[in-house]
């Protein structure tokens, strides 16, 4: 019954089996190995994108915070989700990598609207040199809030960039629960859609800690070596990264673990659509879970081992309350797990 | 015949079960799990340091500036040896994570003398808020070019630092290689002899990319979480670095690999020493050695396909030119690895 | 019919003179001369806080971002209105000095309230080490558009910040004009108010380009002259920015000129009041105005000589469209250039 | 007999009269108005550079920083020498607005010789990513020691930056000082020798505050006017700026400044050379004098109201001890100041 997280579990045996093969003899350090170069390549047949710039780091809000510096310069703002994990979660690493630059949150829901961001484009229009300039817009897909873009929303938020002449980086932390829940290609929901960078998520999925920037355009990812190694992020035994994602990327093990964790979210979500007192609160396609139920119930499930945050309001609150909890499925949550939980959970 | 680094070899079996053994169950994230207790536990242990402060990060250039940054402020300069790998090797990060502090290199050999360090600190005195403020002091132990500062020296550095109320980093990436070399203790070459903080390296000796940074003075750590995440160096799965750094302090494994790789460059030492035409340039009491032979012999060694790289002068040189190399041992270097290298040496 | 900027008209006589008078004789250069040492008393005397520390700068980002860089750890954020200075038009001068620190923009009216600043700190609370840390919050006053907070409500917007423990910068780039119009004394508005810092403008009141930045706790002063420095804003030949800043103090100058400045834009708001078409917009208590009125109107306006700026909507609009503008009267507005721009415009 | 700086005197009366003159009517604020652009209209004809790009700022940190920023990257390393005032006198300045950058510094006498720059530049090469990249070369013309670079070696020292592909800087502080030492035009000390930007400086010589930054590359400039307001650089007052520099160029009285500050310092120079126990340091072609005397002459000196500053020694020596001193000449310094002081000094 852990749903704190989809960084709290295990990895799978094929990633642990994939490090200890890759211990083996010497090779070179800083990413010039046979391994990186392979994963390299393995990504850009994914991405259907020959031309792609790959470069892997350790930790998410390194991907995002390097990939925004290479777009934005330290007197421009990035547009992004007033939940996004780059303002949230990050302790100001994207304004720290990017010299200073400014964040503007496009107001709504977490995930932005097409029209939402174009105002707010506008909005940060006619100050010249007074006011930030308009820098990249940042895109979380699956958003902060458990919710996915549909690939229309998707292309159409990168037109306005585009209208704008503003580049466009996926903060794909979670890109293949996203992947399989729209069940379209990678190269649907990023450069066929207008994405210029991607995070491309390895750690919440499966893997102990890699993240894949990868660059459609070239041309963008000229300065990404020296950030990444300027930020103390390019790590010397690259090919315990490589490896990593190499057995992630092999035989689709990926998708399968997105879909795993898909696959237990809904399990969840449709067990707890049983219950009148329980509220759904996002569309929960992907691996994560918002609902509001009443306090007494977590009381009693919390009591009974279940591991999940509380989003909103406070356990002090009186018992009928409802209270808002976020319920994160990774790849290795188990049907008994879930059902162990619904289990605990009074009729109503 | 690999001696380019201690960064392009394997990792013992111990670390690599560690991670598998780890691989198990949910844990709480980002640093809060018991593994990572234990191993903070252990390291204030093994330095004698109960209340030491100490913390997980999976690089070296992530170690020192981190650390760096913590100790000082933007506008002060931090004293260091010309070589050292804050300067040379780490892409500027020092200046970013500290918000632009400048190095002041203590001129002479890599080994800081007490005379010059003081020289070089008074040098930097009277301008107020002109010039840089003194920062802290940065020692490496192994230095770059091979060489261990004996203790005396190393209290005398931090006792000139104290003299001026400055802080002392000690750059470790090869602690445990000084540490056998001298014979001393963890403590020894650190708080008792006057350091604040150490950069305590595992990923040279053995480790897929993890270093502690720990502090024995804690009011000086109070920053350093805040610091790391906003570098986005906080890893979410930290088991998985605890696994690896507990393993090697598990049963003295990280002093046996330090000591397996400075006997392997004692080999090496010992067998260079035998042609006169070879000329060892630093004393090589760890495990690197820093050597001079003719341009004809790197070329030969090169083509039987032994792996370093020259320091100094360059393979367009004439056949007889003595060209300075470096030789890394590391951990899993094996005296056939050795004899077979030193084989192909002519005699002479 | 200058009404775009206070800062595009002239300065008074006694400035200029003041300036010839100072050019006599050598002196201490950065601040150690006589007259400086008179106007850090001066300014202590105004403010009736003897233990406050005074600096001097040329323009008021500068002012601003020093002293926010001061209050505030790069990982933190400040909290001031969607429509701060500090926020839209420093071209992320608060985020280069801070390192990276964030603005949170309390919701609202430009006049921030005491309940959505608690709301919005209390937004900005649970995440430790992953979020931004809470840092100063900081108060325009006279407000960009045009309005000033009363001392009670000043006075709860400080009581929340010291509830969280927060200091309080307040950007007075208009603080002569702010205190007139609410007849109170320097104290008053600030360290009597909770206010820990002020920009203590000059230059929209009728200086060359002085401001003061006036630290009621010393403490909080300790690294200003450094930040001052490492950003290029210590004047060697400070007399020149001392000796404007003596003319403006003496003799109340700097009160007369507000006055003057209040009671021109209180003659333009009661001339705009007698048109229905007009609507005013803020409450112009010191000396900017914001109010619509016909396209149409502005256009004659504009084709008379008017200068002044549009806010809100484009002169491509038709004839009837209303669109604000912002009329700002500096110190030398004339009553006849105020009764000739009134005259332009239509009845009704 | 005031030595201490040129920073430390009066401005002339056509500067002064410029102001008043100035101020007068409005105009349009942040450098929109026609005084700034005729200021940079005269110098783009002062150094016959019609495409040049012109900036104002109030401070040679300022101008210095702002231009080393607009030509590196934060991850490479600017050139200069060990005594240059970016490196000493700027609180890191540089290093805050490049974001990081590094001064690498070329050995040598204050002036750097093209060998040592080409050996310098040819020590930062081999890392790739791991070192600084090489960035630009900053040359002070008058050094901070007071000699003046000849045109030949700006040439050459210009050409090893050519070579190497990378931009120069010329810390012009006292550009008219040595332009007048070297009996050249400003095109020959600057783009006709391979200089990209100049900081073109004022204030040393004889104005309020202000400093003009000259790119004979236009392209180099692109980011300036971000730069310069994101430092709180651009002042709003413009025209007070322009106003000075107008009357600085006007009839050549920047010229005019300069020569009589040099003929001071000659006049001194020639006073001083009659004494045996008086070493001259420096080449005191421009206007500043290095000169070791006897302590007992520096205390005679001081006593009688002489002011300048120690470079070397402490006034607690031997009374017969050499100690060296710096003497600047600005502009006011008169004939009967200089002979004041000669006259204080005893014969030998």
């Amino acid at each position: 019954m852990h749903f704190a997280s989809d960084n709290s579990g295990t990895v799978p045996a094929q990633v642990m089996d994939a490090l200890v093969n890759a211990n083996s003899g010497y090779t070179m350090a800083y990413g010039n190995d046979e391994l990186t170069a392979k994963v390299q390549s393995e990504i850009r047949r994914i991405f259907d994108a020959p031309d792609a710039q790959v470069f892997l780091v350790a930790t998410g809000s390194a991907a995002n915070s390097l990939a925004l510096a290479s777009l934005c310069h330290p007197w421009q703002t990035v547009f992004c989700s007033p939940v996004a994990h780059i303002h949230e979660d990050e302790c100001n690493a994207p304004e720290f990598f990017t010299g200073g630059a400014k964040l503007t949150l496009v107001p709504g829901d977490d995930r932005m609207t097409p029209q939402d961001l174009r105002a707010t484009i506008l909005g940060e229009e006619t100050r010249g040199v007074h006011g930030p300039g308009r820098g990249p817009v940042s895109i979380t897909q699956v958003t902060e809030r458990g919710n996915v873009y549909d690939l229309e929303t998707l292309q159409n938020l990168c037109s306005v960039a585009k209208e704008f002449g503003l580049p466009v980086h996926l903060d794909g932390a979670r890109f293949a629960n996203a992947m399989v829940a729209l069940g379209c290609s990678a190269a649907d929901m990023t450069w066929k859609a207008g994405v210029d960078v991607v995070s491309f998520g390895g750690t919440k999925n499966g893997l102990l800690g890699v993240e894949a920037v990868v660059y459609f355009d070239p041309a963008k990812a000229q300065h990404f070596e020296y950030l990444r190694k300027r930020g103390g992020h390019l790590f010397s035994k690259h090919r315990y990264l490589a490896a990593q994602m190499a057995a992630y990327l092999q035989n689709d093990l990926w998708i399968d673990l997105a879909q795993q964790a898909n696959a237990a979210c809904s399990r969840l979500t449709q067990g707890l659509r049983k219950h009148n007192r329980v509220e759904i609160v996002n569309d929960p396609r992907a691996n994560m879970l918002f609902a509001r139920m009443p306090r007494g119930w977590h009381q009693a499930a919390y009591s009974a081992g279940a591991s999940y945050h509380l989003f909103e309001g406070s356990m002090d609150a009186p018992d009928d309350q409802p209270l808002m909890a976020r319920f994160v499925c990774d790849w290795a949550q188990t049907s008994d797990g879930i059902d162990q939980f619904l289990d605990l959970l009074p009729a109503g």
